[in-house]
């Protein structure tokens, strides 16, 4: 809100801007995957995590974005953070603060080496610090699962930022104008009831942010 | 987390309760909706509402989705709510906690006073309480923006809740296990940098909870 004149001018634009696309997708960890199945579009979302230059996904055997992977569907992957409701004079210029990156292309089934490591990437990319304390996984585990790779060649975004955007004829207007802002918090960690007793979260679950 | 056995029995489900679909859907107003453009599958999050038996997308004219629904491509739309991180003594047994719904189906753009109806459902769905403080729309604004129908008959939800689901040869492991609650919550709001002075904020953005 502090630089007035070029959020008005610019509320929403397209960024081409790499290190603004990846801080957007290291931000997250859930993903919307949509594919075609027999001509139609399908959405659902799963986790990932954004390795250099490409997108790892996580699918389950049973899920079907691998399935349409091997069928030869396209992806598409949306990942958004909705940053604020934009509370304007009219209903025609409320909207939302939000970061958007959407990736197009063909994914990749991974395998071998290359598959357990990208599994150990999305689970260190959802809980930094996670990966030292876990037992490595089985060949087993590493079969249940699969990791679909998705180039980042085909990537793009849209940011909106700042407050409203209203008409000179409402300025006037004496309805409250603004933004609200919207934040995802982490609450306590909840120890499993399971949990060998005297054991303390870890404190990268504690000091959790995004 | 009350109830262990039956959350541990069955931690990731789907469900195809209206009601807790509808509560799914009643609590988000972002979505993400998929398409087809030239057979290739696009995802885009937008604003929505749900309005009884159907959803209601905000769609700009600029955005895609009202022109692949004139050509024709069927939808597929996601809500999802991410409720915490499951924190397991595996990586495989890692997870998330999330309630998502998924709507497929061909959409119907909507014209006249149904157009216009729909334009003040979304705006009273993301900002209840909002709708009574705005001047009407114009008849150019409603027509700079489009709304798609989506009817809920094909339509369904899953859900994960409670803790982790780790292997019984991994509960005596000295690893934290259990979840990271992850909540959405609102700031102060911040007034608009042109607001007429000595407008307070009203209570339904002070108090604004999804």
């Amino acid at each position: 809100m502090n630089d007035k004149t070029t959020i008005r001018r610019l509320p929403e634009r397209a960024v081409e801007d790499r290190r603004v696309i990846d801080a957007i997708l290291d931000e997250g960890f859930v993903c919307h995957v949509a594919y075609i199945v027999d001509g139609r579009p399908v959405v659902i979302p799963t986790l990932y995590a954004r390795d250099g230059d490409r997108l790892l996904l996580h699918g389950s055997n049973s899920m079907g974005i691998a399935r349409a992977v091997r069928r030869g569907s396209p992806l598409s992957v949306a990942v958004t953070h909705v940053d604020g409701l934009v509370v304007a004079r009219s209903g025609f210029h409320s909207s939302a603060n939000y970061r958007s990156v959407v990736v197009h292309g063909v994914g990749r089934i991974l395998e071998g080496e290359d598959h357990a490591g990208a599994l150990d990437k999305i689970i260190e990319s959802v809980i930094p610090g996670r990966l030292a304390d876990l037992r490595p996984s089985t060949r087993s585990e590493i079969d249940q699962t699969s990791v679909i790779e998705l180039s980042l060649d085909e990537v793009s975004a849209k940011v909106r930022t700042g407050g409203p955007k209203d008409d000179p004829e409402d300025l006037d207007s004496e309805v409250w104008a603004g933004i609200l802002p919207l934040h995802v918090v982490a609450g306590q960690p909840i120890a499993s009831d399971d949990l060998t007793p005297n054991i303390a979260p870890p404190d990268y679950l504690v000091d959790y942010r995004r």
